[in-house]
């Protein structure tokens, strides 16, 4: 009777906890698309994510200011180095990754705006629970607004503000556990040892934005 | 064994399906949010569905070029005939409703943009299948994208786009099947039996442009 009694604070209590600030699983592979609100710029791009090595592989197709892009990079945040790579004609530009590694989840500081089940809890399969919340980007730059599932962590949506597109938002779908191809995080062969450039590449920017 | 072949056939036949376009089911409850691209309007609601008798309830609330507003409506089709409902002082206006029911759903005519998993598919409850669809409003006043879930066919959000507030994105969320208290969509006691006015409300098309 006593352990009958345990049990069940035990399990009171783990079903009455509030949605608390998460990580997501520290490998990740999928797809997101990034839109902005005056239209300047999309991408939809695969994506590969590893926290603890710190990498991230980008293969971006969209437009920016009406021209298309495509693009494929290899952001290796430990070594302060991102690569690009075209496999068109097996060439590859090393150049200098001068930013912070932002793991996905959702930070510490955050608030929770509210859960809320997208589709519907009525029917199996129906239906997916998730937390949205609500903070500060880093360095006061503006706010965020990021949704995540409650069971895994996993992103769905994040949305945030920039002076140069004004509302962007990020949609993460395909989502899966994992990364089934490692050696997609490390350069190829025919990439330099040296770097090409100290130059920002040009549309550097729209690499972060999807990935706050 | 000759069953057990023709049981492969039709379970392959099922699983081979392409997703096709679909009715949600015809009694709905839950929230939607409406967001436009010019941040002129935005609007929280909790809505009831019912396309057996062609009736929507809306209780919003929001701001329109940064005035809010609160509004309580019930939208009769077949009765070509809405009620504004003020509960405060229990009054209530009838007035003219000239619009034809749209059915939630895919239209017939719609094209598969294609099919994706919110969330993951690692684990169980991290994540949702749907299908994203692309279709012209009706009158040809423009294009659709409207994403449902694949069991069920449960609105989760649709994009449109007005002259009026530009990119337009519902999002619908903590749907249930069914209308737990029906008599929500009938009009209170206090409402009159004759129109007060033949002239449309002032903010109308927000209605509208909520359940398109």
């Amino acid at each position: 009777m006593k352990l009958f009694v345990v049990l069940s604070c035990l399990l009171a209590g783990c079903l009455a906890q509030r949605p608390h600030p998460c990580s997501s699983p520290p490998l990740l592979s999928g797809a997101l698309s990034v839109s902005s609100q005056n239209e300047k710029l999309w991408v939809t791009a695969r994506y590969l994510y590893d926290a603890l090595g710190q990498r991230i592989r980008l293969d971006e197709f969209g437009s920016h200011d009406n021209k298309t892009f495509s693009l494929d990079v290899l952001l290796l945040y430990r070594e302060a180095t991102m690569y690009e790579i075209f496999h068109h004609n097996k060439t590859c530009k090393k150049m200098p990754l001068k930013a912070d590694f932002q793991p996905l989840g959702i930070p510490k500081t955050a608030s929770l705006l509210g859960q809320s089940v997208l589709g519907s809890s009525s029917g199996p399969g129906q239906g997916l629970l998730v937390n949205t919340w609500i903070g500060d980007l880093p360095d006061k730059q503006g706010k965020f607004m990021t949704t995540v599932t409650e069971f895994g962590c996993i992103p769905i949506t994040t949305l945030y503000h920039t002076d140069q597109f004004g509302w962007m938002m990020t949609n993460f779908f395909n989502n899966v556990i994992g990364i089934s191809d490692p050696s997609q995080l490390n350069p190829p062969d025919f990439c330099p040892e040296t770097e090409d450039s100290t130059e920002e590449p040009a549309d550097f920017l729209s690499l972060f934005l999807t990935m706050h």
